[in-house]
Formats: structure tokens, C-alpha cells, sequence
């Protein structure tokens, strides 16, 4: 939930800044604390301590409060973690998927339904898995360099074939959190990677991006 | 939807499942063409043509409507196509899941949709959902009898790691419909069951239900 700016641009500076980490912040725990049907725009004011016209204004309604909170979220430096191995690179993501659907309150559950309920928050949040995704997809470069995977591999295929089963037990199905779920899903989708389920058809290799 | 009541019981007879059949077969066509902020007792009866009264008394809240339809949908007697091979099994499962999920109205979205709302409904899609997955069990135990598979498979695991890419895609991402992920989602589980991926420990395998 960092507000750095991307690399190459100014700091927007002092006050602005400001007053958008204490909005967005109160955004997020209202919504993980009250739910979705709770906010408004004058709640977050009155938690934010920030004057309620100056939030119309910048935000105007929920939408845009939700809307900020996740563009914000895609503004930090994450990157998946290193661990040496495809398989651990994937379970490593996986437990902190497993982590942020789980801890209570859960502002990614909270975000989830809030997507259901608002169109311009589903648009957000899709962008911001997107660029979750992108961001993996050094994951499966790394496994290629090291020889664990051979080059051609559709690496966003892969990626939501791992992490799938965890949105689908934890967030549609709701069964309880399986400690063993996120290195269970990791080492399928590492297997089935192996026995070349992932791999993009030869004659298409050369033509990528066209 | 059918409404046919399970083996061994006793067709109820006459109008109560008159009334019953009208009334869910409102609900499904109101929060397909109108959502869940739309559906209420009173749209509901006004399209089913029952008095209002009735179903107040019946049925109590939009809660209760939710809960009854999602259990209706359980007494179907649906089982999984055998199409002879795991693979084709598993894929067949998922065009399934995929068609229901992108058809237009869409009536497994919007039921997602509404258990975001209502704690009632979400329980109810859960009890559907496992209901579901316990059906389709029998498509690994066909492929064990096949030889396909050895004995001591985890079906639950596998099923939901061939069916999640279908709802992680749709439901969360909102990716557009990819006609070959079926298939492909298939094919990955498939491929991970043939490498172990499913495998129970094999010291636990006698101990099961302990």
C-alpha cells in the first residue's frame, strides 16, 4: 500500500500527498473493518480527518475511493521472491496469497467484494492483478534460465494454474485456510509445467506478438 | 433447476410445488436479467404470479428465496459426462462450468454475485459447490479403474485444480472466454495426476476417514 511514484517521476509533493495516504488509508480500514455496504465518502472523511468536501471533490463517490486504493497499490516496487527453484518461487507467492485472503480483516477479501458491487472497482482490481501477473512472469523466466523449464512457455497460463486454486477454495468455495494448499498448488502446477503442459505450440514461437 | 425431488422420497404433490417451481423459476429470471440489488420478495412474486402473502410466508426474505433456489439446483439428478479418458472427462466438466458462467443472463454469476451479499446464499453456493465436486468424483474413480490413475488419488484436489483456471479466469479476472482453456485446464491436471501430484502419502492411505 505504498504511494511511491513510479521511477522517473517527481514525488508529487507535501500536502496532496498527504492528504491521498490519509484518504486511501481510511479507505482500507473501513473496508476491512465495516465492509463494503458501511463506506461512504463521509465515513472515510470523518476517519481520514481529512475535510469531507476536499474528498468530494478529489474522489467524488465510493467508486473513486476504490478505484484510487487499488490504482495505489500497483504504484510499489513488490516483486515475487527469489528462492532458487520454480517450485519455491511458486509457493512463496502462493503463501502470500494464502496470507492476504486469510488475515483478519482481509482488505483483499474486502476488495474482491467490492467488485461485485461496483463495475469501476472490478475494473481496478483487474488491473491491478494484471499487473500482479506481469510482474510474476519473471518467475518462469528465471525456471527457463536455469533449465527447469524449456523456452516457450506460456508463464501467465502457468501462473494462474498455480494460484487458482487458492482464490477458488478460499474465495468462492470458502473451505478453511489448508496450510498445505499454497506448496500443494505450487508443486502441481511446477509438475505439470515439467510434463510440458505449458508449453506454447512450436510453429508459434517465432511469431509471438504479432 | 429441475425441481425433481431425490430418490426414495415422494413427489410433493399438487400446488405447494406448483408455488415452488413458479417462484424459484422468478427468482432465477430476476437476478439474471436484474441483480441482486433489484431482487426483492415483492419483484419476485409480482413475476411468479403467487400472492405476496404466500411468499413472504414461505420463503421470509431474498435470503431464504436464494438459499431454496441453490438447494433446488441439487436435486437434479446431474452426473459428469463419461467420455472415456480422464482428459476428456475433466473437459468436458469444464465446458460445462464454462458455459454456465458465460452465458447471457448468466444465472451461476449472478448467484456468485448475490453470495458477496448475503451470508445465507453463500452457504447455500457452498453446499451446491460441494455437492458438485462429490458428484465428480467418480470421474477419478473411473480413471483409476481405467488404469490411468493408481488407487489413493486425491479426487477433491484434483477436480478443483482442473476447475479453478475456469473460475479464476471468469469469475475474479474477468478474462475474456478462452474456448481452448477448458481443455487446456484439463489437460494441466491431467498431466499433474499422471506425475503424482494427487498422490495421498502412502502412509496415511489406510487410515482414511480416521
Amino acid at each position: 500500500m505504498s504511494s511511491a511514484p513510479p521511477p522517473g517521476r517527481p514525488r508529487p509533493g507535501g500536502r496532496t500527498a498527504r492528504i491521498r495516504t490519509q484518504v486511501l488509508a481510511a479507505v482500507s480500514a473501513e473496508l476491512a473493518e465495516n465492509g463494503y455496504d458501511a463506506l461512504t465518502v463521509d465515513s472515510v472523511a470523518a476517519r481520514s480527518g481529512v475535510h469531507r468536501t476536499t474528498v468530494y471533490r478529489r474522489w467524488r463517490d465510493v467508486g473513486g475511493l476504490l478505484t484510487d486504493l487499488l490504482d495505489s497499490t500497483s504504484d510499489d516496487d513488490w516483486q515475487p521472491t527469489d528462492t532458487g527453484s520454480l517450485r519455491g518461487d511458486l509457493a512463496a507467492l502462493n503463501r502470500e496469497i494464502q496470507t492476504s485472503l486469510t488475515e483478519r480483516p482481509s482488505i483483499a477479501t474486502a476488495l474482491i467484494a467490492a467488485s461485485f458491487r461496483s463495475d469501476e472497482a472490478a475494473r481496478a482490481l483487474r488491473r491491478l492483478w494484471d499487473d500482479r501477473y506481469e510482474r510474476c512472469e519473471v518467475v518462469v523466466e528465471r525456471a527457463i534460465q536455469r533449465g527447469e523449464l524449456p523456452p516457450g512457455i506460456d508463464a501467465r497460463a502457468l501462473l494462474v494454474a498455480a494460484t487458482a486454486p487458492l482464490y477458488h477454495q478460499l474465495v468462492l468455495l470458502g473451505t478453511p485456510p489448508d496450510p498445505r494448499l499454497p506448496e500443494h498448488a505450487a508443486e502441481t502446477a511446477a509438475l505439470a509445467a515439467s510434463a510440458g503442459a505449458f508449453d506454447r505450440p512450436q510453429d508459434s514461437g517465432d511469431v509471438e506478438g504479432e
